[in-house]
Parts: structure tokens; sequence; C-alpha cells
């Protein structure tokens, strides 16, 4: 990869100031507010991704905090951003990280569930928690304290930077009538969803986005999962699969994360650090709100220009769910004592805050819809 | 008030530094991580609110709020934290940050609902918004844009700066069967809310947080709402009234605001502006997530420790709120043309919204809760 060689000698260097290491003096390009000048404490980042470039919501999202931090901090922290495939492989983000070759990255943690399982809970798992709920959990059930204990482990630490929200339960070309409907079903799934779905006699398939639609339309895939209306309307899945299912049991509040190389976390100021995670957190709902705003508009079109045939999972698919879920979680806690950890913290904060979600949230907006016909 | 005019003098002056107008630089205290030094373009901003001093969520988001400020900008940037009353009485707020006499409030916009009835609708209306809805509508449905225009008439820059998620409905002392057990009912219910239960014969009374306990125990009023359970268990109302409803129709998600003089705020560097709108953007979550992880533990305490006996508003009730709310708001939208532009820009949000709410939290968590018993 020329390009990766030709990047890595301009932005591969991190130059750390402050108290700790002292202040580095460097020359500021032309571009700042204030033109030609002296910096101090300049900061290089570069922040690989496991997105497109320019995907709308993940990667503008990513793309969006990337600026954001050199925004704030008036040019002296510069994040060079690199989609997926530009500086390394989308999937090879993690490892360029964690080695120090590179200070960021964009992703979905639940990519890294084959080096350890419990990274899944710091996206999504089925059955598992909406975005507010997530929120609550990571800020003030112990999310973030176990998040670190795991990412500490590969000298990585992760911020919360996005959310997709509840992701829709797929695209199908039959109705699904009942739990026996998955038997034999080629469905691209990835992760602890697709091992749901394996439970119930389906083959999950892992599929990077740019070959579901080929897959889809030439039949070696019965279905397809992807993200939401307004995700899924650009991928034109109803070309070939015109019912789509809702709601997805399998990433209620796909949370995406900003990873950062623990040794240059540590070495920034606290200022910094504090600045950093302000941007993340900002962009952690900017992204919800962007999704939650567009996905409305996005489904009406579907249905009104593409003549897609919204429909509910039933409570016989979803009891399968449940019993299938079920089964899936207690292999994943086999794997270690923290992999157990995890699993008891989420499941005890989603018993709280889901016990809470159904008398506020739920039955509000129940009642509410309910009243005006919403 | 001697305690105002002592610190008048310490903190009304501030200093603007950048390139508008030229560095100031000035000395800086001891007990900053570098010890004694120079700091230049140093700001101070005098914050005054409408909550006591540490009071739990409303408050500590604020100090929390303004200490993040100064901590992201390695104390370049002071906000100097007054609670209701240290300053200006908590209602005076907004002309205290309007006249530029401090820069920034923290505080419920719909207080000033007196001033122009738009200004409820950036905190929260009955059958509004919930907290990701709000977002979704602030962030991307036109939500900011209004604000910044009914805000601009008193020279200020609304930000969202916190949220305490779906309210209670309140503590009663009889069981609400019927829209007809509202007749007469004594209730301490401020702004919009007070006006639907208005329609339906009740007497709607405002208090102060302070004087809402003694006139319940004493009997001068009926019932009363105040938040939801981590703040109300504080305030011991059980002790005079067992009923506790939900979910409230009043305050689906209110917002809290950070008010800022619009002078000052563009006076300040986009560099500060957009520093200052992640750490509130921080706080608008991390507030939320603390609501969302503490009412439940505290629900918990309250039915079992206390007594208190959990109900729901019965449809027969929440029709007759519907048909109240929808009178309210046609006198709303009488008032001026900016009043019914801001209106049906939050409809418009509720409708869009709201359907995706419907196929995407609401179900999934209605089909997560029931599969697991939650």
């Amino acid at each position: 990869m020329k390009r990766r060689d030709l990047l890595i000698g301009a932005v591969g260097g991190v130059v750390v100031g402050g108290a700790a290491t002292g202040v580095v003096t460097s020359q500021r390009g032309g571009q700042g507010a204030r033109g030609p000048g002296i910096i101090k404490d300049r900061i290089e980042v570069a922040m690989v991704s496991t997105w497109p470039r320019d995907f709308p919501g993940l990667g503008t999202g990513a793309q969006r905090f990337a600026e954001r931090v050199g925004e704030m901090s008036d040019g002296r922290i510069v994040v060079e951003y690199f989609a997926g495939g530009e500086r390394v492989k989308p999937f090879d983000s993690f490892d360029e990280v964690a080695s120090g070759n590179a200070q960021m990255y964009h992703a979905a943690d639940y990519y890294w569930k084959g080096k350890h399982p419990s990274w899944a809970y710091f996206t999504a798992v089925p059955f598992g928690l909406t975005y507010t709920e997530m929120n609550a959990w990571i800020r003030f059930g112990g999310g973030q304290e176990l998040w670190d204990e795991l990412a500490a482990e590969s000298n990585l630490k992760g911020l919360m930077c996005g959310n997709t929200g509840v992701q829709m339960g797929g695209w199908f070309r039959k109705e699904m009538n009942s739990a026996d409907d998955f038997k034999g079903l080629k469905m691209r799934i990835p992760g602890l969803g697709g091992d749901v779905l394996t439970k119930l006699g389906a083959s999950p398939v892992s599929l990077p986005g740019s070959q579901i639609y080929e897959n889809l339309v030439s039949g070696a895939i019965d279905a397809t999962e992807w993200v939401g209306p307004w995700n899924d309307n650009a991928m034109k899945f109803y070309e070939a699969a015109k019912y789509y299912y809702y709601p997805g049991m399998h990433e209620p509040g796909a949370m995406l994360s900003c990873g950062i190389n623990k040794d240059f976390w540590e070495s920034l100021s606290q200022a910094d650090r504090v600045m950093i995670e302000a941007a993340a957190s900002m962009e952690n709902d900017v992204m919800m709100s962007e999704y939650n705003a567009k996905n409305s508009e996005a489904l009406r079109r579907l249905i009104s220009e593409q003549g897609v045939q919204l429909r509910r999972f039933n409570d016989d698919i979803y009891d399968a769910f449940g019993r299938a879920a079920a089964e899936v979680f207690a292999s994943v806690v086999d794997h270690s004592a923290l992999a157990r950890r995890v699993h008891n913290s989420f499941v005890r904060a989603r018993e709280d805050v889901g016990a809470w979600a159904k008398i506020s949230d739920q039955e509000y907006v129940r009642q509410r819809n309910r009243v005006l016909g919403l």
C-alpha cells in the first residue's frame, strides 16, 4: 500500500507537549484563524477507522469528531483522519492503535470480539441496552471501569463516540411468521446476533457492507440486516427483498468507540484528556440525534417510493430469540473471569435501567403516541 | 444581599482575549497543575443558576459543567458558579445574563414563559419530546435555529446542558381512577402542565421546591409533582401522599439550558465556542445518564422502605390530558408568529421522530422487557 507508506512518515510521529514531557514549539500552517504563527504543544494524532470515507452517520460522525478536536484546541491538536483502507484495512485498526503506530481509531468495538468476547458489550449485544441505557451503564453503572480494564489488556482506552440507536431486524424475501421460518435461512448478520440465529437453525454469514447487495440480488443469501432506514435506503436492498422487519434484537443501540492508544492517552495533559472526552461525548449524541432525525423520513420514502413492506417480529419469534440469546450468553461468560464480570454488570444495568425505562420513556411514549395517533 | 455585593466586584468583569480584542495577560493562581505562571487570554465567566447549591442532578450537573470548562481550557476560562440566591434570586438569572451583568445561567428555560410562551418548548411541554427526540429536534430538526431566534430577542444564546428524562406524574393522597378525580384537586404543578390540569377542573399551584413539603403535609395542597424518584425521595413527599403516578404528561424530558449573553458569546473565538458547546453537550448527556442510573434504585427504595404505592395513569386520564393539552396549545400559538413557527416545528419533529421511536426504542424495549420479565 503505497499511500500508507507515504503517510506514515508524515503523521506517524507524535509530538506530546505539556508539563510531563516539556513544551515543543512548532511552526503552524497558514490556514489557521490567526494566520501563520507559532503554536505551543502541538499534538499530531493519526486516527484510523473502519468506515468508508463520508459514509453517512458512522463515517461522517467520526470525521466530525476529528475536526471538532482540531477546532476546540484552535488547531493545536491535529487529528488526521484515515477512512478504512486509506492507511490500514478497516479491521487492522485495532492493532494499528494498540501498537502505537496510530493514536486513535473510530470503530465498533464488537469487531474485536474474536480477541475477547467482552468487546461486544461495548457496542451492542442481543437483548442489550438502548442508547440512553448504555450511556447510564457506561457513565454510572460501572461500564466505563470494565471497558477500561478490558482495553488496558491491549494498551487501549475507549471513549463513547457515536450511536446508531435501535437497528432494524433486517430485509427478508418472505414474511417471517414464526421462529421456524429462520430454519435454513442464509442471512448476513455478524456477531452475537448471528450466533443467536444459528441456534434457530439459520446460517448466518458475515459480509462487509460493500458485498451485501450483490449477494442478496444473486440469491447467495436470503436475507440481510444492516443498520436502519437512513443507511439501508442507500444500499438498495429493497430491490431484492421487500419485507423490512422491526425491531432488531441484535443491536438495540450500537455504540461506536474512539479507541485511543493508552500510552498516548496518559501522556496527554488532564486538560487535553477532558477536551477529547467532551468532543467524543458530543459526537456520541450528535450521531444518535442524526440517526433519529433521518431514519423516520427515510422509512417513509422506502414505503411510499419503493413499496417496502414494514413488518413487526411477532411474540413467537421474539420468544425464540430470547431462548437462543440465553444459550449464547451462557457460553460467552465461560470465556474468563472478566467476561463473567462484564456480563453480570451489564445484566444488572439492564434490570435496573430497563425497569425504569418501562415506567418512564416506554409508558410515556406509548400513551402519547396512542392519544395523538402517532 | 451582602454576599452578592462582595462577589460582583470580583467576577463581574469579563476579560476577553483572542484575535478580536487583543491578548490580555493575567497572573494565575497557585492551584493550577503547573503552579504559578502566566496565562494568556484569560476569560472570567460569572454563571448564575436557578438551583440550590449541590442540588442532586440539576445543581450538581450545572456545577460539573462549570468545572469542566475550566478543566478543558487548562484554567484559561474560569467559570465562577453561583447557585440560586448566591448572586441573584433564581428567577432573576435571565435578566442578569441578558443584561450582560453575568455571562451565563443554568436554568430550565420554561421559567421564562411569562416573557414569551415559546421558551417552554426548550425545556418541556405536555405531550412533548423525550430526551433523544428533543436532541434530534434541536440538532437536526430546526430546533436550535428557532431557539437562537427566540433567545436573540433577549440578547441570549442557548445550549442544551442537561436533562431529567421523563418525569413522574406526581404524588397523590388518593387513587386517581378517572379524569373526574382531578376536579377540585389542589396540586403543585407549574407551567403548561398546570394549564392542562386547569382544563380538567383542578387548581394548579406554583410553589418553589423548598415549600412543597410543608404545604403537602399541612393539607394546603392535595398533590404535587416534582421530578422523579431520585430527587423526589429526598423531598419525603411519601410521608403525606402514598400514591406515586407515572408517567407524567407534563415533562417528558425536561431539558436544562446554559443561557449565554449573546455579546459575550460572539466575542469568544470559534475555538472557545466549540469548547463550551462540547462541555455543555457532554453535561446534557451525563445528567441524563445519572437520572436514568439513579431513578431505578430510588424507586425500589421508595416502594420497599416507604410503602409507596406505584400507580399508572389509565387511558381515560391520558385521553383527558390529551384533549386539554390541545386546548392549551391552541392559545399558545395565538401569541405571535414566532410562537406558531416554534409550535409547528415541534409538532413536525414529534410526528417524525415519534413515529420512528414507535418502531425502534419503543417496540424493542417492549419485546425485550416482555421476554426477560423486566
